[in-house]
């Protein structure tokens, strides 16, 4: 008779763990949905007509090359709101949308701050809540995520946006802020988020890593992170299924 | 028949409000209690007999001489946790305490992470939470502010420690850090506290202000803070009876 094979323990030598951090679009919130929801709710409203998830990808695509300009110094520090509202304005006229007022624009860019959660994301938070300390590590400003936070319902014991740092992730400024802010050393943090690039920074400074793809994130036909691209610390299907994995 | 008087209406001019943020020691945490019962327990534990309540007092009569020393930049950055720490090695000699361990210092210090809420603290901020953005504006560090709110199940949306600013309580880097933040005008904030200095800093920038008098914050014979020095937006008899005015 074989030996009884030892049960996975997928949390070997995060016993330590004491606080997890969580990319947060995508990862927590299913930004992509909600905001050709609200957008298509707007038109309608409005009596505008345009393709309106074909904007919302459009404007989604220019957040790394916008974050790109601030982490390089290019651009000074600027919130996530107002690159929102800058490439927004710079999409509108492709889209036939040429006149919209100014209450409109802001409208739209709050749309940010109204995102729906992915269906196991309340209750896996929940969960790990009780054993962990949790918050959002997000290249959002702190009022979108304190926001996003109130509508989603997203039970956060600590708020960390990238304005609190002046750095976008993945600059190092912002793990190791959060573990600075929060008394922790890295080996104590997990940073938990949907995408490789995020978890390679993490790691690379000494926190522990848990990967959640989500491979819906970016619509039909997603390419990119949809399975892990190292051995990160753990590898969960979900929020729930993370916080199964943890015990929590 | 005398005309119906106006029922008083102590929000009016607050409907812009958006956001509340308290003060913590005092105003949320009964903080002398608290560390009194710790202290004591801490002493049957380890067979040591001292005055537990003069040691409290005479460490939180600390707190003001050393945030001063850093606000005047005689002692440079440093937070509460360390603070606290340096005090309580300066006076433990008084009090015939002269051989703890590094791990009882650590302990002991930790305790003011460990605080209990007012009675009418929780309900009053549930309540609040509903129709406000809550959070604590506090002189703790965040690890303090956060640990603490786990440990009192204080329903924040987000957690302004002085960390974040670098800055301490009145500096008003500290009150305009929170607006800039949350992204609201300073008419759009209110700083809740029973400290009539923490409200007089408060105004002077601009924010809204409540006093909830805690006239048992200082133990027996207090005689600061008992009432309101200016007329303050709302004065409050607790955090309930804010959430009351407020119509939260």
């Amino acid at each position: 008779m074989p030996a009884k094979q030892t049960p996975e323990t997928p949390e070997t030598g995060l016993a330590t763990v004491r606080a997890i951090v969580f990319d947060t679009f995508g990862t927590v919130v299913d930004w992509r949905s909600s905001l050709i929801s609200s957008l298509e709710e707007f038109g309608r409203k409005r009596g505008l007509e345009a393709a309106w998830d074909k904007l919302v990808d459009h404007w989604r695509a220019a957040y790394g090359p916008n974050l790109h300009r601030v982490r390089t110094g290019e651009l000074q520090w600027t919130i996530l709101d107002q690159l929102h509202y800058y490439a927004l304005v710079e999409l509108l006229p492709e889209f036939g949308l040429t006149s919209l007022p100014e209450s409109d624009l802001r409208f739209l860019v709050n749309c940010w701050h109204r995102l729906s959660p992915w269906p196991d994301a309340i209750e896996g938070l929940r969960r790990l809540r009780k054993k962990y300390i949790i918050g959002p590590l997000s290249n959002g400003n702190l009022s979108l995520l304190v926001n996003l936070a109130k509508f989603a319902e997203l039970p956060w014991d600590v708020v960390f946006g990238a304005d609190l740092f002046r750095h976008y992730k993945p600059d190092p400024e912002t793990y190791l802020g959060v573990c600075n802010f929060l008394g922790l050393q890295p080996g104590e943090v997990i940073m938990a988020a949907a995408h490789n690039y995020d978890l390679k920074a993490a790691r690379a400074l000494g926190l522990r890593t848990a990967f959640i793809p989500r491979p819906a994130e970016y619509g039909p036909g997603q390419t990119t992170d949809l399975a892990p691209v190292e051995a990160w610390d753990i590898l969960a299907d979900d929020l729930v299924d993370l916080a199964e994995k943890l015990s929590a």
